[in-house]
C-alpha cells in the first residue's frame, strides 16, 4: 500500500510500504479515510528533530474500521471511527482522571498518512461516528483527532471560561482551534496574538474578539493595555518555543493560567521569575480521547466547524506537497486522501 | 528601639535602629509581640542571596497596632493583629481574585524582628484576632502570618484534598505545616520526605500517614511505589532547589498537581521533560492574606497547633543564634520575642 515516509529533513516521500496487520487482540486495522500534516511534523522536516531513521509519518486520523483484533468490543468494521496521537486503554486511574495520553499503556501512534494504519489499544482508542459521516464533516471530524482536540486542551487548561480573557500564543491550526475553544468555553473575550491577516481573519471567524500582532516585549504590553494592565485570565501557549512561552507567562496576570500545547523545544524555565509570576502553568501532550465525544458531538450537530482550519487538500500522493507548504507558511493545514 | 539587621552573610545584629514612623495615612505601627527567622533569611545569611547593605530583618509578625494613619478604618489600637510579607489593598482585582501577593499596590514588608515595625496599606494587610490572645496561642497565630499560610498555599496550590495522596518534598516549618495543611484540607494520605527524626515526629504529629527518607531518584521511586506506579495526586514542593523541584514534578502523576512555595533559588526547568510530564504546576510567594481570616479561626479555637514548628524561642537580643541554630539545623524555627 501507499504511505508516506520522512527519510531526512526536507525529505518526505509517498512509496510503497508493508501494509499493517493485526498484531495484538486488542489492535484494530482502520482504512484511513482522511490524514493531516501537524505542526509537529515540521520539526523533523526542518531538521530541529533528528531524523536517525526513515520514519512513517502521520498520527491525526480518521476512518473505517477494516478488521480488529479478538478482543476489541466496542468497534466493529464498518464503523467510521476518530483516534489520536497516543493510544490509551482508557480503563487505568490516569485514563479515568481524564489524562488519557498519560495512560499507563500508552503507545504512540504513527503511519496514519497512509492508505491504512494498526491502532493499538482500539477499545480505548477509537471512537465511531453515529453513522457513516457526510463528506463534507470529514476535515472537521479530522481536526478532533489532534489540533482541535489539543487547542481544547490547551483552553481548559489555561480555564478559559466564562468571565475570562482569553490570549492565544500561537497562530497554526492549534492556536486557532483554541480561540474556537475558548469560546465555545465561554470566554468573553479572546484575543488571537497573530500577523498573518488570513489567520487573523480565521481566529475572527472562530470567535476572537481583538487581535495582537506584536511579538515578545511589545506582545506582552499590548496584552496588559487590553486588560487594565492586568495580563489576561487565561492564556494558551501553541507554539512550543522560548520566546511564545515566556510571552505566554508574562501576558498572565498573578493567579492566571497557562495552557501549553506547543510541543517544547527549546523552552528553559527560570525558577525565579516563573516562581514570582504567581501562574498556574498546564499543559503537554493533549489527552484528545477525553473530549472525543463532546467534539464529535458537536462537529455532528454542527455547531462548531473546525475543518476550516484546512486550506490545503491533496491526493495522498502528494504529501510533500503539504510539507512544503506548511513549512513555507502557505498553507495552515493541509488535509491528505489517501 | 532594638532591631535585627544583616550587615553582611553570617553577620546578624541586634543594634539600635530609627523606630518606624507613618510613613502614609494607610499606614499603621503595630509593637511586636512576636517575630521570627524564617528560612528564606537563611540564603543572603549563607551568602547565597548577596546583601549589598544592612539590611532590616523579619517579615513574620504578630503584634499590637500602636498607631494608626488617618485613612485606616479596620484596625485601632489595642487590637492584635497578624499580618503577612507582602503588604497589599485587598480591593483590587488580582487581590479580589485571592491573590494578594500580586497586589497592583503589593510592597514588601520588612524589619519584623525587632521592637516595633510598620506596615504599610494596614487595612488590605492585618487581619485582627478576636481578642488579645491568650500567651501561649502566640507561636501558632505567628505562623499564620508566613509558614502555616505559605504551607497551606501550597497544599491548596497543589490541589490536596479529600481522596488525594499528597507528598512533601522538604522538611522544614513550611514542609511540615503543608502536612499539617493536606490534612485538614481532608487529604487521604499524606507522605512526609524527610530525614530527620524530630522533623519526621513532629510530621506525623501534623497529619502524616507515611515517611519517605530518600531523595532524588530514589525518593521518586519510593513515592511511586507508595502509590501503584503512578505518582502522588498533589505535591508540595517547600524548598526552592532544584534537586527538589525535579524530585516534587517526578513524583506526581500525570494529570497531577505540583503547589511550590520554597522560594526559587537555582532552579531551571527544561521545557520537554514538563511538558511531558503533564503536571499542574502552581505556586509563588504565598497569598496569606487569603487565608488568614480562617487560620485564626482554626488556632483561636485550637483546632490546630502549627506553633510546634517553633523548637527555640529566644529574647529578641538573641536573634543571632536564633540565625545560627536554623542554619546548622539545630533547629526548625526561632521565634523571638522583643
Amino acid at each position: 500500500m501507499r504511505g508516506t515516509v520522512m527519510h531526512a529533513p526536507g525529505d518526505v516521500r509517498v512509496e510503497d510500504v508493508a501494509p499493517p496487520t493485526l498484531q495484538a487482540p486488542t489492535d484494530a486495522i482502520i482504512r484511513i479515510t482522511a490524514a493531516c500534516v501537524c505542526g509537529s511534523d515540521l520539526w523533523p522536516y526542518r531538521g530541529i528533530e533528528a531524523v536517525d531513521q526513515p520514519r512513517p509519518m502521520g498520527h491525526e486520523y480518521v476512518g473505517v474500521v477494516e478488521e480488529v483484533g479478538e478482543a476489541v468490543t466496542t468497534v466493529t468494521p464498518g464503523q467510521f471511527v476518530i483516534g489520536s496521537f497516543f493510544a490509551s486503554d482508557n480503563t487505568c486511574e490516569i485514563c479515568l482522571s481524564g489524562y488519557q495520553s498519560g495512560c499507563v499503556q500508552r503507545q504512540p501512534v504513527g503511519g496514519a498518512q497512509a492508505e491504512r494504519m494498526r491502532v493499538p489499544l482500539a477499545d480505548g482508542t477509537l471512537v465511531a461516528t453515529p453513522d457513516l459521516p457526510p463528506d463534507d464533516l470529514v476535515p472537521s471530524l479530522l481536526t478532533a483527532s489532534d489540533v482541535l482536540g489539543t487547542g481544547w486542551f490547551g483552553a481548559v487548561a489555561a480555564a478559559a471560561g466564562p468571565g475570562k480573557t482569553v490570549a492565544v500564543v500561537g497562530d497554526g491550526a492549534v492556536g486557532l482551534l483554541a480561540v474556537l475553544a475558548a469560546r465555545q468555553l465561554g470566554a468573553e473575550r479572546v484575543i488571537a496574538m497573530s500577523r498573518h491577516e488570513p489567520r487573523q481573519r480565521l481566529a475572527q471567524e472562530f470567535g476572537a474578539t481583538d487581535i495582537v500582532t506584536e511579538r515578545g516585549d511589545e506582545g506582552v504590553a499590548a496584552i496588559k493595555d487590553l486588560t487594565h494592565g492586568l495580563g489576561a485570565h487565561s492564556v494558551v501557549e501553541a507554539v512550543g518555543t522560548q520566546q511564545s512561552m515566556l510571552q505566554a507567562i508574562r501576558s498572565t496576570r498573578p493567579g492566571g493560567h497557562v495552557g501549553y500545547v506547543g510541543v517544547s523545544h527549546d523552552v528553559v524555565l527560570k525558577g525565579a521569575p516563573l516562581f514570582f509570576a504567581l501562574v498556574h502553568l498546564h499543559g503537554g501532550p493533549a489527552p484528545v480521547r477525553r473530549f472525543l465525544p463532546d467534539l464529535i458531538d458537536l462537529i455532528w450537530d454542527r455547531r462548531i466547524d473546525p475543518g476550516k482550519v484546512f486550506d490545503l487538500e491533496l491526493p495522498l500522493d502528494e504529501a510533500a506537497e503539504g510539507y512544503r507548504a506548511m513549512d513555507e507558511r502557505r498553507a495552515i493545514k493541509a488535509l491528505l486522501r489517501p
